[in-house]
């Protein structure tokens, strides 16, 4: 079974975008993963297919209608349907990772993509939905953070990154940043590249980089060194 | 002058993207802001239009040519360009809703996208790069965060949201996620609009969406409550 993403969006036409080229295009051609995008508005039941309205209580904006919502979900994910289903929302909990590697692993994710001042809470809590953030600020709308989503994700899928082992990836996940990265040419305006990754010499490299690694996580991210995975010490 | 926004990319059909529609796309055509998207591959000057070449020291993946990325800077972005240089890596500091703001008011930004392992470090420092992170997780490469990253900034460019103010926005300055938001009906399966939203009193309402703000910041992100912004608590 291949990885199936169905987005619920009132801009079907966003996807699939990005995840149409590249690494995620040939993977999406190839049947390695699939993607619905599924028009929310075609589940509003009045002529002028209202999806949203004012908030109770009033302020500013509009708030997406449980209602209209209820039965999108319903359609893109019926009764059974195994598949996580997750907001994009600056409320939901940071992504990370380790949960990017889950929904990878699983059998897709129906992805919710909230506009305007928000949605009504008693669909996310009737319908379970997984608050998911991909950063502290605030954007147009959930599409460009489901395209990021997915991007994540799509990349970990079987066969579509080849073999590559990818170095960034495996420093990120033991909670360092990556150490700096050097090529060809040998002197760039007047730089070189430090003595020690030409030397030949693998564990003074690997001590290098590693040492690097943690210098730039101290320096950057004291968070990610204070919550520090063991390894990273 | 406009927000001018200049990306250096491997994959320049991945632009405008979800920018071109939606607030974005119709401030796009209206010309509050502009986007121009740089093949990096034009800058190569060998006949495979190579760009990247194998890390020094060795390791999996490959990394990006300071000379080529150095020639495409500096045609997007030529000597006296006040712009910010950006440079969209997980290695990167986290983008804030402060650092989107402060974009949003400048005269535009420009933005390298990078592919494979990464960057040669030399190009990084002698272009003084600003390296930014959209989160804690690998992506394909620096476009997805890319357009993450512009659509966080133009929806702030003056007239794209019109005169609506965010409450979302408001809250999330303030440190706090936002509290849940309820409209129409008055009643979805079972479930009733809370009470308080109802009852006409503003003061009441107020004190209710505060309260339920900070318990969702302290119960979902004890690292932005124990951050916390003096209006928080």
């Amino acid at each position: 079974m291949s990885f199936a993403a169905s987005v619920l969006t009132l801009y079907p036409e966003m996807f699939p975008g990005a995840l149409g080229l590249s690494l995620a295009g040939r993977a999406l051609e190839a049947g390695t993963w699939s993607l619905e995008a599924i028009q929310i508005r075609d589940f509003a039941t009045d002529r002028h297919r209202t999806v949203d309205d004012t908030p109770a209580g009033g302020g500013a904006g509009m708030v997406m209608r449980a209602d209209v919502l209820a039965r999108a979900i319903d359609h893109a994910s019926p009764h059974g349907d195994p598949r996580p289903r997750l907001l994009m929302s600056p409320r939901g909990k940071p992504l990370t990772q380790a949960r990017v590697r889950e929904l990878a692993a699983g059998p897709g994710a129906v992805i919710l993509c909230g506009r305007f001042e928000g949605v009504d809470q008693r669909l996310i809590e009737v319908r379970e939905l997984e608050e998911v953030s991909i950063g502290d600020f605030i954007l147009s709308g959930g599409e460009p953070a489901a395209l990021v989503l997915l991007d994540a994700v799509v990349r970990l899928l079987p066969g579509v990154m080849g073999n590559a082992v990818s170095g960034e990836e495996e420093s990120f996940e033991h909670g360092l940043l990556e150490h700096p990265h050097y090529t060809r040419p040998q002197e760039f305006e007047g730089r070189q590249i430090p003595e020690v990754l030409i030397s030949g010499n693998h564990k003074k490299i690997a001590e290098w980089r590693r040492a690097e690694a943690q210098k730039l996580t101290r320096e950057r991210r004291p968070d990610l060194w204070a919550a520090g995975h063991p390894l990273a010490k």
